[in-house]
């Protein structure tokens, strides 16, 4: 590959929830901008677009020659280097200004390719602002780099940070199922684990699996119905048989008639306002009032989509990749797209990566198909165990320092620093 | 020393709640026992003096001939390979027969010594017995080895288990700060903490502060009069300064009055029942009400306590030589005692065991000292943060076998095995 004629640089942002390996695909394109000699400057946009907007940028070349940074410590942290947004952009016709912003920004900056990591809601500014770019004539190249701990785009095989989470969730049931199991009393143990639409990370919970424990016993998934009175009599099937259960819950779960199960736990708090109980308490009122025994709820909570400690080797070495391929992609002139990830098989594992339209990705999801959950809806089916295993595979090699992970400072986030100082 | 002139056993069993550690400390008696070569067989009891009741041991010089099974990975496996229960022993005097019970087996054992690791309920139990063993003149040993994650035995510098329950908590909090710091919006998360009574793990939270960020902003302990109008008034302020707060409480906070402030947070769910929301749930709440920013509240779940995969090194070898401690101190004839753990500098961190009379330990507890909370009741001191900060260093390395940490099979409990085999 020639080098540019001209001085170009580029730009990447980050957009959406945080996950372990979102920042692996950031250290990817600034790896790959880095060796491929072919950009100038690498800019990173702070808090996604918004930061274009407000024209609040990063340089990475001049980040990297800082003392105590490095893209293999900014591939191992957690949650966004960049920050993020919640900012999703209108129709060019509702909102031509923010279209011309970005593009006179681009300009300004002298961007020649746009990178944005992020899930469902990110792949539909790609698509919006490549559109936009066509239609000005602009050679700007926009490439989306998915990352979701939901692992619900669709085309791509699995998503960057899917195997982070699922490999915390899976590691967190097996853990709680050694504390769980020392008392010979009868008891429920329900853990709730994020996903509202798809079942993806619920269905992970089954990697705890070992030659001497099979918790979690049962796993609902928004994918599939759930019943109150199915799941008592699933309950009580496996209290019979053993004194320990363990049940994964999605937060997701819903009834026939599509109400999340979660709405039908609410409260009333001491301010007499209405509060939902969420997913595993609701079902843990549940048991106590059917079952009797004694009952417990666990809410996994943000640590499954930041415990970068227990990252998969295999998720950020992937979310790495995209991150690479994206800038190639860029320099072969591909735009409108997103990066994207194909199995050739499981065993052993090997992936490919290409691209594909961004417009046939953004705004749909992609849910645990319904024959990968077994028919009575309390569990996964072996095809979907195989599925998952090869992405938890792999550990990393953190620094810790004074008994911490050593992890990338985000000092220059704006929630970081005192408002005094802005 | 030379070996005891007839074939001796010793027995060793666990009780009260998980830690990470707890299993390291039972690796240590396993290991003194056969290097020690004094005692010929060691015998673990199954659900701590429960197993002795019942009459259900498993012998560990079998159990280390089997593969997969070593010292080392026992000193890894987190919650506890033996089982607990949560026994209250009665006086003598209200139930003779359990002590002549637990004697005959000893007797019927050749047992020589007994090791008991637990807390304070634990070290009841060794102090009971130990009082009837020499009152019938019985030679039998009785030694207690301390572990509970509060960290709230007296007399001892501090408790295995605290130190790794404190790692995982301060690394959740800094993984929380990165998770939570990339929106800026205003934004208040509440990070809930194990402690009841005493607040040692809520002071850990502090270890996650470094030179890139300050969370938690504010920390809650027991130990201090709780009161929602300076809580509410300290948010506000450093709301003021900055846009995320990051907030630690424990569970145990209560008003002056001495009402928990979880209590006062109870809710009535579908059923019609009051339910306690948690500390954290309840200012959650208090602060949606009051101030009306995004806010979180995180429950730190039974993890803090079985994470094993982010253990103490130094927690863990502590615990280890404290093992190792009981049954030297068995063999010097040693009885009725707990084994201690003086500090004897904090720079560099030195250590060293000895062993105390049980009866001044047992039913005690030990609090953070005032002096070691800020005047308001919302920080802790240097002067604590020094005392902390020894306790989590080091990090294990742990085997990982598809994906997950390779613990001790654990198939052997009650809990696990099916209600038809038993």
């Amino acid at each position: 590959m020639n080098k540019l004629t001209q001085t170009y640089n580029c730009m990447v942002a980050q957009s959406g929830g945080p996950t372990s390996a979102i920042n692996a695909s950031l250290a990817g394109v600034v790896h790959q901008v880095l060796a491929s000699k072919q950009y100038d400057i690498c800019y990173g946009s702070i808090n996604g677009i918004v930061g274009i907007l407000n024209e609040n940028y990063l340089n990475f070349n001049e980040i990297l020659e800082l003392p105590n940074m490095s893209i293999e410590k900014l591939k191992l942290s957690p949650s966004m280097y960049l920050g993020s947004c919640r900012y999703k952009i209108k129709s060019f016709q509702d909102d031509p200004a923010t279209y011309e912003k970005i593009f006179e920004q681009f300009e300004k900056k002298n961007i020649k390719a746009f990178f944005y990591i992020g899930g469902n809601d990110s792949m539909d500014t790609v698509m919006k602002l490549s559109a936009y770019s066509k239609q000005i004539g602009s050679d700007v190249r926009i490439i989306g780099i998915p990352k979701t701990i939901d692992n619900d785009l669709c085309v791509t095989d699995h998503t960057p940070g899917f195997g982070s989470a699922a490999k915390y969730i899976a590691t967190s049931v097996l853990e709680i199922a050694h504390d769980t199991f020392i008392y010979p009393v009868d008891s429920v143990t329900i853990i709730e684990i994020m996903g509202r639409d798809a079942g993806w990370l619920t269905a992970a919970s089954a990697l705890a699996r070992n030659d001497y424990q099979q918790a979690p016993h049962l796993i609902y998934l928004p994918e599939a119905e759930f019943d109150d009175d199915q799941f008592i009599a699933d309950v009580k099937h496996i209290l019979a048989q053993r004194q320990n259960v363990i049940v994964a819950v999605s937060e997701g779960i819903r009834y026939s008639d599509g109400t999340y199960v979660a709405a039908s736990g609410s409260a009333v708090d001491q301010f007499g306002h209405q509060q939902l109980s969420g997913a595993g308490k609701t079902l843990e009122y549940l048991v106590k009032e059917k079952i009797g025994v004694k009952v417990r709820s666990v809410e996994v909570n943000v640590l499954q989509r930041c415990a970068a400690h227990l990252a998969s080797a295999t998720d950020l070495t992937e979310a790495f990749a995209q991150g690479q391929k994206a800038v190639l992609l860029s320099l072969e002139g591909v735009t409108g797209a997103m990066v994207t990830l194909e199995r050739l098989s499981n065993e052993p594992y090997e992936v490919t990566y290409s691209y594909y339209d961004v417009s046939k990705i953004a705004n749909e999801t992609k849910a645990v198909p319904r024959n990968w959950i077994n028919e009575k809806g309390n569990d996964i089916t072996e095809e979907c165990l195989a599925y998952l295993l090869p992405l938890i595979q792999g550990e990393v090699s953190l620094s810790f320092t004074g008994g911490l992970p050593d992890y990338m400072p985000i000092s220059h986030l704006n929630a970081c620093r005192s408002k005094t100082e802005e």
